[in-house]
C-alpha cells in the first residue's frame, strides 16, 4: 500500500504549502507561525513536522514551488510558440516576452514571498546557504530554457547562456520588487516585469547569422 | 552669527549619521534605537529630533549620503579618465568599469543598508514613498553621468539613457545583495559588482559611429 500513503503525504504537503501561502499573504513571513499554518490547513503540528523540518524549510519549499510553476508555464509557452512558428527570428522580442510571461496570474504574492525570503537570507547564514542552493537550481532551469532557444537556431546571444540567465533573473526580480514598493497592482506589476525583461532580451539577442566582422561569443 | 550655527548644526547631523552607521553595522536597522544612536554620538534625544523627524528619516538620509558619496567618486573618476584620455573608444569596457567603481572602500555596510532600507520600503507604505523619491534622485544622478559620457562622443548606447541607468542600477544592486547573502568579503563583493556592471556596459555600448546597416536607437 505504498502508493496511497505517498499520495496522502503529497496531499498533506500540498495543503500545508497552500495554507502557508494564505497565512503569508495576511501576516508576512515573520508573522506566519507554524500554529497558524497548521490551523489553516486543518492539521496538527505533528503532521507539519513529519513533512517539514522547520518553518524556514516550508517557506523555501513554497518559494521553490511558486518559481517552478512559473518556469513550467514559461517553458510550455515557449514550446508552443516554437511549434506554432510564433517564435521566429523576425518576431518582435518585446511582444514575445510579454506573451511568454503572461501567466494570467497575480504575481504580487510571489514577489513579496521572494523578497521576504531574500531578506531572511541576508540576515541568517544557515538560511542563506539553503537559499543560494535553491536559487542555483532556479537559474539552471532558466539556463535550460535559454539554451533550448539558442539550440533552435532562431536566435543567437551576445553573451554566454549563464550570463544571460543571471542578467534576466536579476532584472526581473529587481523590477518586480520596485513595482511592489510602488504599490502596483497585479496587472501593472506584470507589465513592468515584462518590459524590464524585454529591454534586456533586446540587448542580449544577436541575429542568428552574425554580420561579417561582428564578434560572436563562443556560447 | 548665522554661519557658525549652521556649521554646528551640520556637524551635529554628520555625527548623528556617523553614529547611526556604526550602530546599524552592529545591530541592523530594526535594532538601532534612537537612544543607542544618540548615546554613540554623545547627543541628547532633543538634538536628534531637532535634526531628524524620525529614525526612518535618519536612515533614508544615511542611505542618500552613502549613495551620493559613491556617485561623487564615480563622477570624479570618470572626469579624470576623460581628461587623461583613459576613457577612449578603444579602451576595454570591463577594465574601465573596474577602475571607475574601485572606491577603495568596503561596500558591505552600504549594501546591507540599501537592502534593509528596501525591505522596510516593501513593508511600510509611507516609507516606500520616501524611498521611491530618493531612488528617483539617485537614478537621475546616474542618468546625468551616462549622459555626460554619451555627450563626450566617445561611446553611443544601444538603449536610451534612462533605460541604461535603470538596468545598471538594478544589476548592481541585485548582484551586490546576492554577494552579501553568499557571505563575500569587501573585495569579492567589489569584484562581483564590477563584473555585473561590466557585462551590462558591454551590452549597452554601441560604437560611436554605427556600422552601415546597423539600427541605432534614437537616444
Amino acid at each position: 500500500m505504498t502508493i496511497p500513503v505517498t499520495r496522502r503525504r503529497e496531499n498533506t504537503r500540498a495543503r500545508l504549502l497552500d495554507a502557508a501561502a494564505q497565512v503569508f499573504a495576511e501576516v508576512g513571513l515573520e508573522g506566519a507561525s507554524v500554529e497558524a499554518i497548521c490551523e489553516r490547513a486543518g492539521f496538527t503540528r505533528g503532521a507539519f513536522y513529519s513533512n517539514f523540518d522547520s518553518k524556514d524549510e516550508l517557506f523555501l519549499q513554497l518559494a521553490a514551488a511558486v518559481a517552478e510553476q512559473r518556469i513550467t508555464t514559461v517553458r510550455a509557452r515557449i514550446d508552443e510558440f516554437v511549434k506554432s512558428g510564433t517564435l521566429s527570428a523576425d518576431a518582435d522580442p518585446a511582444e514575445l516576452v510579454q506573451r511568454v510571461m503572461d501567466s494570467g496570474e497575480d504575481d504580487r504574492l510571489s514577489v513579496l514571498l521572494m523578497s521576504e525570503i531574500r531578506i531572511h537570507a541576508l540576515r541568517d547564514a544557515t538560511f542563506a546557504a539553503a537559499y543560494l542552493a535553491q536559487e542555483s537550481a532556479l537559474v539552471s532551469s532558466i539556463e535550460g530554457i535559454i539554451q533550448g532557444i539558442v539550440d533552435s537556431g532562431l536566435f543567437a546571444l551576445r553573451v554566454q547562456v549563464p550570463a544571460a540567465a543571471q542578467i534576466l533573473t536579476v532584472q526581473w526580480e529587481g523590477c518586480m520588487a520596485r513595482g511592489v514598493i510602488a504599490g502596483y497592482d497585479g496587472e501593472q506589476l506584470h507589465r513592468v516585469g515584462a518590459e524590464a525583461l524585454a529591454r534586456v532580451v533586446e540587448l542580449i539577442l544577436a541575429p542568428a547569422v552574425p554580420p561579417v566582422g561582428e564578434k560572436r561569443p563562443s556560447a
